[in-house]
């Protein structure tokens, strides 16, 4: 059977009644399924009455100690806990998950070229702990992971939830067919930025290296777009990029961008 | 195989060095475990930041929307995840669970008498779902749980963690013989309060209601020992109460209380 890795991003965590419609078209998804779920603004948000200020350098955030103890409890408790009990109230038997829980996401803290990212973690892609993904999904439950993956040495590392999001569908692809999701606030790669339905139907990494030269995808679509080839190169079967609100219709191949 | 219920309580959970020392112990337990944790003073120093004011009708704490919020980011996140990520460093394959995951403990807000306690579950005990921690536990994972459960209807719930150690206690005795331990930060029941080491060897009910008509036993040693005979006489094959520097004497019976 089939399994379905959905990653969805911290905007729509953000907003209550999106994440509502959204956890319920995620309920309804029949078969084995594993949801990834971003941060969102409720942790800078709690951050600042912490008193912990946002460190950056060069633009880029720091997971500094006491940034790492906020994502810890915001990513990890608030945010992952309360997804699971919207989950459980819509029939979803969901169990959440950080990469330290079973070990499933072994990490290694980002090593210092330029910048000290602080306990930030590159996933160890070939140590994914699957056998507890495996287990889980063959008894019912739908694994609901949160963007913090495990050094392997006591301590928990904030990583990108679309990372992991590829990095669990490709190693899950050595088991199993995957499907993997991106749902986030566009409706897939925009060939105009100013226009929301300008979505391309489906992109090589050919036509991606092309429009990245030309600066029609720019930003965070680097990232985004850099996963979701990672996972397609890596043996996972399908990669969709596309709206939250659209999941039933990406799930079934008609809505979003296609990594081909 | 007898499975051990071993619940640490917040003093040990607040104490970085004895935390080490416990969770070195409790990882080299062989066979079946299961570990739940109180909450410690770090939720209220938390709270005391984000101006979440400790609310207090009659001398009991009130669990508010923004207190749940608290303890489901300090106990589910923060404390539980370091908790696991601590286990998995010493070997040990822990996974952090709430009573939402896997809808492992469904609760009901606690009826209002006198008091409306706020978002405070009282455990259905004849739902607990038992079915998830015997898969953990069958397939070599340690559950870790915090003291929060479920509302059935998309809400977590505070629960003392004491009774949550007992009703996963109780409930697993209809699976296995089930040893429940619990460590705190005395040697067991004292038959004085200010000699550490007069700790009664047994205690009955019997025994109990005398010292707590005595007032030798008193305070917070009330409901713990409540908690205690409610699991032994409920099939729990064995509960003993001790100092959590002692783990390795309590399971072998060679230190704290017995309860008979």
């Amino acid at each position: 059977m089939e399994l379905q890795v959905i990653k969805v991003g911290g905007n729509i965590i953000d907003d209550e009644v999106k994440l509502a419609a959204f956890l319920k078209a995620f309920s309804t998804i029949e078969g084995y399924k594993v949801l990834v779920h971003g941060g969102g603004k409720i942790a800078s948000e709690i951050g600042i009455k912490l008193n912990i200020e946002p460190n950056y350098v060069n633009g880029r955030r720091i997971t500094d100690k006491p940034t790492l103890d906020l994502v810890t409890m915001v990513y990890g408790g608030l945010l992952n806990k309360n997804v699971v009990a919207s989950l459980q109230a819509l029939g979803c038997n969901a169990i959440g998950l950080t990469g330290a829980d079973g070990g499933v996401i072994p990490a290694h803290r980002r090593l210092v070229r330029d910048i000290d990212y602080g306990f930030v973690g590159d996933v160890n892609s070939a140590s994914i702990n699957t056998r507890l993904i495996k287990i889980l999904i063959h008894n019912g439950f739908v694994p609901v992971l949160a963007p913090l993956t495990y050094d392997g040495a006591g301590g928990l590392l904030n990583t990108n939830a679309d990372t992991i999001a590829q990095e669990i569908a490709k190693a899950m692809s050595a088991l199993m067919p995957v499907q993997l999701i991106y749902c986030f606030e566009k409706k897939g790669v925009l060939i105009d930025a100013a226009d929301d339905n300008s979505v391309i139907n489906s992109i090589s990494r050919a036509d991606f290296m092309e429009l990245r030269e030309k600066e029609i995808i720019s930003g965070g679509m680097i990232p985004k777009l850099e996963n979701a080839f990672a996972a397609i190169e890596m043996g996972v079967s399908k990669v969709i990029l596309g709206h939250a609100d659209e999941l039933p219709a990406l799930l079934t191949g008609n809505a979003g961008t296609w990594i081909v």
